[in-house]
């Protein structure tokens, strides 16, 4: 699930929460999952990973990561990201252009409050994307500190959200003439203008 | 469905081999759903889409877009891509990053002639991406159009296939303690090393 109770209501937000709705009622599975791609722009090379989308606060969307991770290092180097979502039980993309930057520290120590603590134990432990000699050694060590039943174990710095504002959106809908729907928001001037593209 | 008939049979191929069966066996909608992302070079854009992957031939995974589209004008100014297909029934995604070029024109031809006529004829119709004023004039168009019975449709110069050859992958496997397997592949001097990633 995303939480999505203080999203904005401009018509891109609209047409989100209507999809949303839909892809929830056909029982979307991981529904949260959504594609970014950033670009590395010291070795020149695009790259993608789904994450869990947590939050959309007003026009920020939400998820969070290792900040010492090869993602959060390619967000530092270039801030523009793409973001997009497929939902295959009612067929539509979302697809998404954004800058991003991190969260505020109060907002990762809130959500990383609310979080239950083996999944904080994780967020501490795991070197986010270094290569490690062994899944199941990792596996053993983490097991073993979480047998230690840390307490108030507070959030490391390396370890909070990511915050990006679209200032693009396009909605896809898959028909099954191939005649698919597009039709894209873009913000100008603080204002959102919306079209239709060629299928 | 993806035809898979005559795929590379080196490691990383066999691990995305086993994945695609396990997927199916869970009737995994929409199967050949893969997330495409370029780099727009002029305007130093991340873009993304999700596209039908239709063939693994060898080592070759193969689409079809109209040349004229925007990801085709970004992948003529920036040949290296990433891809990411995620299949939410057995809660996997596979990260690929590759060089992409045209398929040749016999290939394309080939492909084009295998489909079905409406869909030739909305490849020839249509200005991928292009905006246009309304949704319902383009599908009265098309519709009429279709009624007139096009036959012996030739394949036009500005709709073909992709292929792009990964030098890299990454096998996701999302587990329910968090502690995610992530095994990656890099192709070294023609040869694939192989390693795991923290979770």
């Amino acid at each position: 699930m995303i939480n999505i109770d203080k999203m904005n209501i401009a018509e891109p937000y609209n047409m989100f929460r209507k999809y949303y709705e839909e892809a929830k009622k056909k029982e979307q599975k991981i529904i949260e999952a959504i594609s970014i791609s950033s670009y590395d722009k010291k070795n020149s090379i695009v790259d993608s990973r789904f994450v869990n989308l947590k939050y959309v606060i007003n026009d920020e969307w939400i998820f969070f990561s290792n900040y010492n991770s090869p993602k959060s290092k390619q967000f530092k180097s270039h801030d523009q990201i793409s973001a997009v979502i497929y939902w295959n039980s009612i067929n539509v993309q979302i697809r998404m252009k954004a800058k991003i930057q991190k969260t505020n520290s109060e907002f990762s120590n809130e959500h990383f409050q609310s979080r239950d603590m083996t999944k904080n134990l994780l967020a501490i432990l795991s070197r986010q994307s270094e290569p490690m000699s062994s899944y199941d050694d990792f596996l053993k060590n983490y097991e073993k500190d979480l047998s230690l039943k840390f307490e108030n174990v507070t959030r490391p710095e390396y370890w909070g959200g990511f915050s990006f504002s679209p200032y693009y959106f396009e909605f896809w809908e898959g028909h099954n003439s191939r005649v698919n729907k597009r039709k894209f928001y873009e913000l100008k001037n603080q204002e959102w203008k919306s079209g239709f593209l060629q299928p």
